[in-house]
């Protein structure tokens, strides 16, 4: 396929030299009706902000230009088929849900998974049974779920729709999605994956493979986080028998916007161009250098470690550095507040990590900066009184490994009835109304509908001690939670 | 309150100021890493297309800048609470939809309805109870809804939880929405307002006046059709108590990207500043000067008509030109190609109009060549052969102003169930699996889970006949439908 045009992108230009009279939307009319202050940055997008007119296609029912650029980022990417998505990732995984299970299917859902898969399961009203994943042991982060534990699983609930997992996690972690697959492809039913995070894997020799060349069946990537889309730019993938198109991009018009932006379209076409055309050699050559400085780096350091897997993954993005104080108690989001006093803004932390995330390309500079930003802040470490740190019970997360918890009533059930807000507690013998996910490992709790035991409590309150940080809690200090009022 | 500032836009000014060294998302690093052909139109939006970092605030939890720049967009708009969309008015309607209706709550829904409202009611498994709107004459284009026939539905059906209208409609026609919440807020219960076409309403003295004006409880406004945002920018008001806040915010972050785009919403942040500092001046300006040249182009025209209002509807946005031929049996279609080949670039056609919309703010220029092209079509038309209209008939809508139809299953059940497509013939009896929506007037003939009957297969057959289209229907020349299989 001619991967040097960007068909979509192409149909744009033709329709900014046109010069027509709009007498259509959007109502800033290519530009001429805009704020003059911000006129630097907007003038030049909003010439090819349209709207579905002739030779402009619609991503509802695509026949042209966006039918095009959508196959050639299916060949990018190793998919069968590709859907633009201008709503993000989460409006894949609502998709997702919402195509697979009808309201009181069983699925199968890998419980460290983002909010929105969470909530395509409750919009869907389908009953998940959650699978506990593995914890990497020298960052004690969730990651994905063995294919051992999966088999035991569709072994308890052979009536499951699906089995949906999320790889690599934030970190860059990655398991062994071949074996999954051909678990659930045995029992018939098919891999969903959210690989929100490695839009790039698969693309060279030297970063993990990709879900779908791992054989998953619907695979969602944010091509804005690890590629060059712009930000709430995804695509949603899908290959085999399993996945039903037609209900599948049904459910797409339903959840995405009937005014799509095609400047998010376009770059999602010419992010695809640009990694054909040079990206892939500059991801190669990337990969070569951030190692190399990575191993040098690893040997200078004095209270910082720099993560590599030691058999405990089964695969690493080069993309990714996360960052551990050694010895003294210094929290991830103390080095990621002191990083960013240095300069070098990281993508994310938690009690123990921060995540560093390089792009396909970076510059030179950039690397430089970043390097010296870690060493400063190693010579700051060794200023601190030494603390050896105490290793993490790993009980408080409640969940063994490949686990399953089934709640007693589903996400959505659940979100409609009646909650108040109690202490915590007075929340034992109830049921949650939310959900509680300390950071790390990020793994919930309490998902909505689950029943809070006295266990649950005393957990939260140790997490609490150690200083951990609960995400999306009603209560951000994690006295009180909401409940349901009748369950 | 100051309206001179854009508390985001100035944000993310302030973000590329402080050039730190970004490890973190979106992966094409501020622009540094995209493709060189597509640079002269994203290069400098890419520089604010940021993530929610420092200083940057959270769409889904805000707090400040974003907080700030919905605070000023109540007070332009006249509610008491704001909601920037980045999914479009689409994610508003899902939202209102999900936040007033339970799974099996009825609510009272305007027909003539934009697909997210019945995909919302989808969503959200509620039963429709839909109310036919009125039919504008001249224009054969259904409008909204009496507040007598509000009344009289509201006795019939005493346990809805809303009233769902849309207005105006796509052709700027408009009701009094006032005399609609006064019945709703009598019952007790909210009027929620798809006013996707009217954003520009009640600014200035010579539009008519807005939904929130109007009491409206929830409004939802495409900003960027009628107003200066970018695609898929829109907004959501609430006003008055009986909307629940909480479990809004809580839908809308289940429903919209939890990457949203800030270029978008930079872009309704200053769409507000500059409605406020000049773009209410620049539309009563504007509306002037078309009003103006629609009545000199109306006395000049001979096969042409533009429509205005003679007491057939409420209320006309002065914004929308709609033009119908007079005499020879040309439609709307037939309009809009031939505008097109002019160099004008209408909006919409229906088998009898055309629309063309203006924005706040035109060059005189292109005011002048649509009306020279408008006159240019009349000459063409004179040259064609005179054959009289045939006058609608009004039957074949089947459905009288007020009737109200209940569906026998909700739309999420007639969604899920299994489905197959059949002739029209072998359709009688059965239960349709899809929208039927003749164009005009855009009121569905039929919406899944309604029983088919001999009366609807005629009039679609006659529909037909008078080269009428229907609307997404799955066989575009409707010689066949889906029915469900087994109801």
């Amino acid at each position: 396929m001619n991967h040097k045009i960007a068909p979509l992108y192409d149909a744009l230009c033709i329709y900014e030299r046109k010069q027509t009279v709009s007498l259509h939307v959007p109502g800033h009319k290519d530009g001429q009706a805009f704020d003059q202050q911000a006129s630097r940055h907007f003038r030049e997008i909003l010439k090819i902000d349209a709207t579905e007119v002739n030779g402009l296609d619609d991503l509802h029912h695509p026949t042209e230009a966006i039918a095009e650029a959508q196959r050639l980022a299916a060949d990018a990417f190793g998919a069968e088929q590709t859907y633009f998505l201008v709503g993000g990732s989460t409006a894949g995984n609502l998709a997702a849900a919402l195509t697979v299970c009808q309201p009181g299917d069983r699925i199968l859902v890998q419980r460290n998974a983002h909010k929105s898969v969470f909530n395509g399961l409750l919009l869907a009203g389908a009953h998940p049974i959650f699978i506990a994943p593995e914890v990497e042991p020298e960052t004690d982060v969730a990651t994905g779920i063995e294919p051992s534990h999966l088999r035991k699983a569709l072994q308890q609930y052979p009536d499951v729709k699906a089995v949906w997992i999320t790889n690599p996690n934030y970190y860059g972690m990655g398991i062994n999605v071949t074996k999954l697959v051909d678990v659930c492809h045995q029992a018939g039913i098919p891999l969903l994956v959210d690989e929100a995070h490695g839009a790039h894997l698969g693309q060279v020799a030297n970063v993990p493979c990709s879900a779908l060349e791992a054989g998953a069946d619907l695979v969602v990537q944010s091509t804005h986080k690890m590629l060059t889309a712009m930000t709430m730019a995804s695509m949603l993938h899908v290959q085999g028998p399993l996945i039903p198109r037609e209900r599948l991009a049904a459910i797409l018009a339903m959840v995405q916007s009937s005014s799509p932006s095609y400047p998010l379209m376009a770059s999602l076409d010419v992010a695809r161009r640009y990694l054909i055309m040079q990206g892939r050699e500059q991801l190669a050559n990337t990969v070569v250098m951030l190692e190399k400085q990575r191993e040098q780096l690893a040997e200078r350091l004095q209270c910082l470690s720099i993560w590599t897997d030691k058999g405990t993954t089964y695969s690493r993005d080069p993309l990714k550095w996360v960052l551990t104080s050694r010895h003294s108690p210094v929290t991830g989001y103390q080095l990621l507040a002191w990083l960013e006093d240095m300069g070098c803004v990281a993508e994310m932390a938690d009690t123990k990590n921060v995540v560093l995330v390089f792009a396909i390309h970076n510059s030179e500079d950039q690397v430089k900066r970043t390097v010296q930003a870690i060493q400063a802040l190693d010579a700051k470490l060794q200023q601190l009184p030494v603390v050896e740190k105490q290793k993490n019970d790993g009980s408080i997360l409640l969940t063994e490994p490949g686990q399953l918890i089934e709640p007693a009533i589903s996400l959505q059930e659940a979100f409609h009835q009646k909650k108040k807000q109690v202490p915590l507690a007075e929340a034992i013998g109830k049921y949650s109304a939310e959900m509680v996910i300390p950071y790390p490992p990020g793994i919930p709790l309490l998902a909505p509908g689950e029943k809070i035991t006295e266990t649950h409590i005393t957990a939260i309150q140790q997490i609490k001690a150690a200083g951990g940080y609960f995400q999306g809690a009603s209560d951000e200090g994690m006295e009180k939670m909401f409940i349901l009022v009748n369950p």
